[in-house]
């Protein structure tokens, strides 16, 4: 530990985005085809080279002839010319025109040398050899002399311009194929960790391995804020090849980013680089979610250390390293969009840290933006897409009340509240609906959290199998078939309900939230009447009863796998998954509308599928009207 | 002609995006890697295949066991537990837990089959062999169920999803490497016409070649939009490999685009091919800039032909192909941003059709936005980049008054007016000082032009080397060397400017509206005194009086080409070009800043680097303070 920097406070999050503005991520300059240039900003000035147009060239198709010869013409007294000659567009002018002589001339062709005007042919007649000039024109007229569009030694594009399609018009125009643009700040994406598998590879979940969110993450928000991501192998938890690897990258690239495991030795290999080849210039950032952040120097370049949890890195990222490398590659920061809306509810805050709240958004009947937390803890992937920016609570406020004002800072400027915004139950058939809008964001909470969450009056709609509900407005609906999923030919000859208390079956339940769960507990209930004991004494007879697991496929699934006997679900997942099914009963799915909101666009649109909804009911096994 | 579909009236812009949008460009379906899928737009909907976590997973660092265990424990009443075991991240639990029995646990590692909590090992202490836990935890507490962030089967992302960062982060999670997405809609780039030249190719300017515009900025235009354009090879006005070259386009691509050449041989073999092969859907629109537009089909393809002209091509593009490629790709409309602004001087429309006029934007002192018309006429490339929106007058509205309030579409929403909006001397050092500024647009339209614009309020600074100005506030300036650019050596011994008039001399001018061109009138001024003769004699016997060329360095160019033996200009374009040079006088440049205005950040930003320009006036022969 000789050596190692000690840093007893977090900082401030000012002072992370001065320590990596300070760091030095450019990429210098390189030559790029026009071809290629879309996007890129200019690192240089660029003069014209050459006069646009190179030559004084005729607007229009007429005659090119001396202007002064025709002083005096008009429409009822022309004056006559004799045409010696033509000129096309794109050849010599290889005729000379005397007092009173005129040459036919095609749009953009080159004015004859002894012509200094022309006239268009709407403006003058033939008559036997001669033409009839019916109007005056003045020296110069309805002729582009050379360099009048821009001129060689002329200033044309300045640095840092961003090209689009515009200026690479007029670059094309001075005929450059080549420019020197910023070059994009190569970024090394390092990741670590035993447990963090890429994406396209097998993955062992009994062995706790995860699917690596970070790299690819991290590496698409590198080339959407202008860098150059470079993806390193996976190291894993191999010191040796966790330090090649981190060497490797700093050799390569501008800045290295590392982020994944969260393991010690992982974290110690890196500070043992960084004191050995660099400088550890922070540690720790005062700021939620996000404090495990690095930031440093590897050999020449700069280094960055982003949180494990996938929004927490990405969060980190946006914040801070977005930026840098934003201003390294020229690009402006894009504007801050930011909403005002309410906090549909409260939000409370324990610690003493400036806190990012990821959010969503949600457009009310009067067509004020509502704004709700979205936190599966940072460890889920889900709040990443669930939410639309970023609600930040000081570090000295921990609360935010019901109904308060707030900015929200949207993830992009292009980020719009969803058109409809749903929570209930998970079904087949409502996703296959889901895709048919365009962007809705529905969630799944189950029956009870869709009930819930519309008499809150957060949501649009709320989607629920329960049928004493009393919320909402029914806008339409379907039936679907329930019963007992269980191994394909059925091996334990199951029937109904009362197999799962009588015989010796390990099932697999469904959560309280869940329709289908109010729909068992329904079907129990009337078994115990028929029975004349309790319930509970029913359910305590159930071998995993209380084991329930999160959505509408995961019990048959959990059959499939062998981890049950039978499993709460849908004829149409047995369908699905080539499970066997034991029919218990059948429930309708109602979709219920916030009565404030019947008229939102994305409702009525929605309302107006459901009206169309036989070419599902038909794909989907179980499924009815 | 025969069979060729007669257009009598030209389309209405309506018409014309009505035509466009029942042409099916789509590109179909194609697999991405999920590395790449930045900005893809997702054709099918993604439903999780497996359970994210696949395992219960711990969510910190501590102990696993079993929940109703540590019932009753409090900080003052520890329970303890025996530590049986050792769970690392990745790896799987290989210890099972009985009564009274915990597993140190670290953050993602894998639950024990018997453990349904853990504590945080913030809440525990050790002593001897025991663990003593000080608090109670609920089943579950600190614990991320298998699927919990999202199970296999539930609905992740819908068609039509735009994939950024945080979809990317989703997707990674479920193990995706492989996407389907929206092909990006192949867009084919056909040039024809004689004149064209690519960039990067030899130009013949005495030909009437110029540099072929529209190919890489409607390249760039389609890629912005979302599509994959793909060039051809210039065609020229050989028919037969035009319409190979059309041919080919139509069968490779989904949108066949072709602008360029004006000349009738091109567009009858575009007729024809049509003819032959497809369909004229429209052909004419009107609105202004852009009349010259044809809609159609090329066999399989959809077929839009722009005009040729750039300013217009791209107006077109923009208006009405753009919008249906970004359709086709599934790219959103980007936000239609506008400013509502005042125009700056009035704009007169003498035709019947809709136009669309390009405006630039300025801030004026009371952060008002001003709007003025920029037209260079639509053959200017230079007038793409000077623009930054558009103005659409009606068909019956034929006049803008100054102070008219207006609204300006931008060409996106990242359009900002300039920092700084000059107009006045083209003059080197300027061009060098503007380097440092951000964002600043500049116009050449010379001493007169820089002082007429400050006079009529709309520019923030001008620049004039003509003395007498009375306009503006003088923030800084420097002194220029001006005299007779002569060719190397200087062969005919011109030793000043009466040897203009003495001598028989070609002699190149520059534009009244030109500084030097006034240094050069008090010139000959005070030698019409000394010889005591009119000036319009002296004058008169100067050849090439009259023959005047666009910018600073022109005449030198000129004299350089052979085309003059004496140029008007600058010591410092004489030295870049090595031509010679005779002295006649110097110049004072003048930067004016508009009085209302001198607070303006970017005028103050000017201010400061005037100051400073010590290393420039080192840099150029003939500059001093």
């Amino acid at each position: 530990m000789s050596g190692r920097k000690e840093f007893r406070d977090l900082a401030t999050p000012e002072e992370a985005h001065a320590t990596i503005a300070d760091l030095d991520i450019g990429g210098g300059t390189e030559m790029v085809a026009l071809a290629e240039a879309n996007g890129c900003v200019l690192a240089e000035r660029v003069d014209a080279g050459l006069d646009v147009p190179g030559f004084d060239r005729s607007a229009l198709d007429g005659y090119a002839l001396r202007a002064r010869e025709t002083f005096g013409a008009s429409e009822g007294d022309p004056t006559a010319f004799t045409v010696v000659g033509t000129v096309e567009t794109g050849e010599p002018p290889a005729v000379d025109i005397e007092s009173g002589e005129a040459v036919e001339i095609a749009t953009g062709a080159v004015m004859p040398d002894d012509a200094d005007a022309m006239v268009p042919v709407e403006q003058t007649d033939e008559r036997k050899d001669e033409l009839l000039v019916r109007t005056a024109v003045t020296p110069g007229e309805n002729v582009m002399v050379a360099g009048a569009d821009i001129a060689a030694g002329e200033r044309a594009l300045g640095p840092g311009t961003r090209l689009t399609a515009r200026e690479v018009g007029l670059l094309s125009a001075l005929g450059a194929d080549e420019l020197p643009v910023r070059a994009k700040p190569r970024v090394g994406i390092v990741s670590t960790g035993d447990e963090l598998v890429r994406p396209g590879d097998e993955l062992d979940s009994g062995r706790g391995q995860i699917y690596d969110v970070n790299s690819y993450a991290t590496a698409t928000g590198v080339r959407e804020a202008g860098g150059e991501p470079v993806m390193y192998p996976h190291a894993g938890d191999d010191t040796e090849e966790m330090e090649r690897v981190l060497r490797e990258a700093a050799a390569e690239c501008d800045l290295v980013l590392s982020s994944g495991s969260t393991s010690a030795s992982a974290v110690d290999v890196i500070h043992r680089v960084i004191d050995e080849q660099g400088e550890l210039l922070l540690h720790g950032v005062a700021i939620k979610p996000g404090k495990p952040m690095l930031v440093g120097r590897l050999e020449e370049a700069a280094y960055v250390g982003l949180p494990g949890y996938p929004v927490s890195a990405l969060s980190i990222f946006r914040t801070f390293v977005a930026p840098a490398i934003r201003r390294a590659a020229g690009q402006s920061e894009p504007e801050t969009a930011t909403v005002e809306g309410r906090m549909a509810s409260h939000e409370r805050h324990e610690e003493g840290r400036r806190r990012l709240v990821p959010v969503g958004l949600v457009v009310n009947g009067d067509g004020e933006v509502l704004v709700y937390p979205v936190d599966k803890g940072s460890g889920a992937t889900t709040s990443l897409v669930e939410a639309d920016g970023i609600v930040e609570m000081p570090a000295d406020v921990n609360y935010l009340d019901a109904g308060e004002a707030v900015t929200v800072q949207l993830f992009s400027p292009d980020v719009r509240p969803p058109t409809l915004f749903g929570v209930g139950e998970d079904d087949p058939l409502l996703s296959r609906l889901l895709d048919r809008l365009d962007r809705p964001r529905y969630l799944h909470q189950g029956s009870r959290g869709g009930q819930r969450q519309l008499r809150d009056g957060v949501t649009d709609i709320g989607v629920s199998s329960i049928a004493d509900a009393e919320v909402g407005t029914d806008i339409g609906g379907w039936t679907r078939e329930w019963g007992l999923v269980v191994p394909d030919g059925n091996p334990d000859g199951v029937e109904g309900v009362a197999d799962l208390v009588d015989d010796d079956l390990r099932f697999v339940n469904r959560p309280t939230e869940s329709g289908l769960r109010t729909s068992l507990s329904n079907a129990l209930a009337d078994l115990a009447d028929e029975r004349d004991i309790e319930r509970h004494d029913l359910v305590d007879a159930i071998d995993g009863f209380e084991f329930t697991v999160q959505a509408h496929e995961s019990p048959a699934r959990r059959v499939l796998a062998g981890d049950g006997d039978a499993g709460l679900g849908l004829r149409a997942t047995a369908a699905k998954l080539g499970c066997g099914f034991v029919p218990v009963g059948s429930e309708r799915v109602r979709v219920l509308a916030n009565p404030e909101r019947t008229d939102k666009p994305g409702v009525e649109e929605l309302e107006t599928e459901l009206t169309d909804i036989d070419s599902l009911l038909d794909e989907i096994p179980g499924y009815s009207r």
